[in-house]
């Protein structure tokens, strides 16, 4: 378990969206086929990534959507819930806060913070808007794990090392700057311009056919 | 160029950004050593992913920077610009049509759709907001090439399907469920709770390595 490509925890988090949606819909079971195709992988891909962390199908049977449902979110470390600040309450950051089923995904906002003081001491979504000096003091006080930056570019290097400072355990940035951290801490970029720029890559190759390994 | 990973198409898009980066630094020449720890991967997949589409550096002498840049970017298809349309202009898709420096990368907002009465013709970063069912037209009208679906995950696959019948070519989906379009039809997901998933995988697991490659 010592060396899984980054790839692989991607698809294991589409897989366990997929199975969400067949069990929203009852259904019981499903096959590495079929996950496979929901995914635009190859089911020997499915089948790679899932023997990583064990077996969970029967050869022939295929998998039960609510139990394959739980070891992933098992595997992912889905069944606690973590607690997260925002730093930068822009419309990003708004957006964000107000996003729809946010916590039914045992993700639990806990703090906003931004250096606009007209933005400080505001509500936004049942919670104030603090300076983020305040950082240290809530991230222990709420056992804050996890910090996103939707900050500027220019400010998200200083946002990351706030949050480091102030003891989180990721990062989750919004930002499009790449940002540098201790190599304990582990940083998601969620870049919508990077997926624009790999789409314009792919509308430019029609003819080009992907990997699917 | 027949089977190029998706993997190698996200690399190529984070090392522009390093490149972007340090041409704004008046930097002028770069190695795979550093583009490699920037990125947090090896240089000899920096090499590998470059090299699936010629031969750029120069042995002991590493990269230009401007001309790596300029490369990168025409192999991405960022030499030209890209028309979008926005399919749901609730908080997430104003922070979008919002987004500072949103036209300065060569994506130019041309449409912004919503089916809620109180939205139609509201302006919006200057642009009218018209019902889907007038996507046909101002797809043509416009020459749109790409649709950023940020609706419920409820309407996710109506929202696609309207979009690749008025003649998309790309989908840039914000909304957290998998969605079907007809294989031409390239889809980039920007789940941000995939992201978190990722993250809290990682955080559970921290002696966990990542696989460079």
């Amino acid at each position: 378990m010592s060396t899984i490509p980054t790839a692989t925890i991607s698809r294991l988090v589409t897989y366990l969206r997929i199975l969400e949606q067949l069990e929203s819909q009852g259904i019981k079971r499903t096959s590495s086929e079929h996950l496979a195709e929901e995914a635009q992988v190859s089911a020997f891909q499915v089948r790679k990534d899932l023997a990583y962390f064990g077996r969970f199908g029967t050869r022939g049977a295929g998998y039960t959507v609510p139990t394959l449902r739980r070891e992933l979110r098992r595997i992912l470390g889905l069944t606690r819930s973590w607690n997260v600040a925002i730093i930068g309450m822009g419309r990003l950051g708004q957006a964000i806060a107000n996003y729809p089923n946010f916590d039914s995904y045992d993700f639990i906002l806990k703090g906003l913070f931004d250096t606009d003081p007209e933005k400080i001491g505001q509500s936004i979504s049942g919670l104030e808007v603090f300076h983020p000096e305040q950082l240290p003091r809530l991230v222990k006080e709420k056992g804050i794990d996890i910090g996103f930056i939707t900050v500027s570019p220019e400010a998200a290097q200083i946002a990351a090392d706030a949050l480091v400072q102030a003891g989180i355990r990721g990062i989750l940035n919004f930002a499009p700057a790449v940002i540098n951290v201790p190599k304990e801490i582990h940083v998601e970029p969620v870049d919508f311009l990077a997926g624009l720029k790999r789409l314009s890559f792919y509308i430019q190759n029609p003819q080009l056919k992907e990997e699917l390994a």
